[in-house]
């Protein structure tokens, strides 16, 4: 019983990865890189991860094509990364249009082929996101495009176990899986040490002091 | 009034660009390629009806990472084409898993950051498919995960003119529109002239004969 499961390198799909295995799955860990400023530390975090897994594969896609897209401050070299901000409004601007639908496209595209029966991917309502395709009702949706669109073989369930939990909920249970948080990487911004006030690193650092845990990676500030 | 519009540089998507020009659209081409045996020729194809539709944009975008999917002969080279095969049964082997959800969301994430209102596709359910991403239930899914899955300013709509008419039906539309047919390729398996026996030269082939039309490119047999 395989899993595709998608593993950035950050925190959240490091626990997922751990959490798919635990639930009997053999991994197939599938990476995306989009030309994003933390392209190398991300890989390295999600390769150590699928090592330690024993995942069956680890497949790596490039969306670089998102470049071409634009309008993401994640991917447009020239759009700074907004640092956090309390009760900003709107959505962030490191927004990809739509970015959930691609990587779940892919993801259903190779569980097809490698006749995988789950997706997991840690997508979440609640904290930092604001993003559309984050939210329950667009992974149902999702869901429902995957059942009539791929073959009558396949039986491919969309899985996000960490949509209703809170980013803090999220750690506590990878503290119980064992997880190695020292092995991945939130931060948007800068590859060698985390930058400490992007709005991913603001939300990693709020998670572990609320747990009264150590974050085992070292900050700028 | 923008519209995305799936320019592959085969007769359908040929004809589906004049078919939105002609409608009032502004035309965004989206151009994939994806590792395919003939993507110099339909590229060349697909850069002159843009040029000829003054569309605002040629967005090239490679999908060749669907070469790390595998499981298909357009993409994957050591599998041959299959050949038409008269009551020929089951998926054909040109089958990429899951490819229409693939185009569409990145065409969806295009058309989010353009602001654009359409997304045009041609896809067919009746003549020469057989792949459960082609159907109406499809797109309709989709739309639905597209109105979930942007942000609440985007307004896309999935067109699909051609779902329910056949090849031959196309053509015809296509004739009154004007479309330059000697600047579209179907062939599967050829670059330089077409093969004349891989399943889409055979459709190509039967359209202009039901017409009672000359189809201007040349075949190999």
């Amino acid at each position: 019983m395989q899993a595709v499961c998608l593993l950035s390198g950050g925190m959240d799909s490091a626990t997922l990865a751990y959490l798919a295995k635990d639930s009997g799955y053999e991994i197939v860990a599938l990476h995306f890189t989009y030309g994003q400023r933390t392209e190398a530390k991300e890989r390295q975090c999600a390769q150590e991860i699928a090592r330690r897994l024993d995942a069956v594969e680890f497949v790596e896609i490039s969306l670089e094509h998102f470049t071409k897209i634009g309008a993401s401050s994640l991917t447009d070299q020239s759009i700074a990364v907004e640092e956090y901000e309390e009760g900003r409004e709107g959505m962030p601007n490191t927004y990809v249009p739509f970015r959930n639908g691609n990587l779940l496209a892919i993801a259903t595209s190779l569980a097809e082929a490698r006749g995988a029966e789950a997706i997991f991917i840690g997508v979440q309502v609640g904290d930092y996101s604001g993003y559309p395709d984050c939210r329950p009702e667009f992974i149902e949706a999702f869901q429902r495009a995957v059942d009539i669109g791929t073959s009558p073989e396949a039986h491919i369930r969309l899985q996000t176990p960490f949509v209703h939990m809170t980013k803090a909920e999220i750690l506590r249970k990878g503290f119980e899986l064992g997880v190695p948080y020292e092995h991945t990487w939130s931060c948007y911004q800068r590859n060698d040490i985390a930058c400490g006030v992007c709005d991913s690193c603001h939300y990693r650092r709020s998670a572990f002091t609320e747990l009264g845990l150590t974050d085992p990676i070292e900050y700028a500030e």
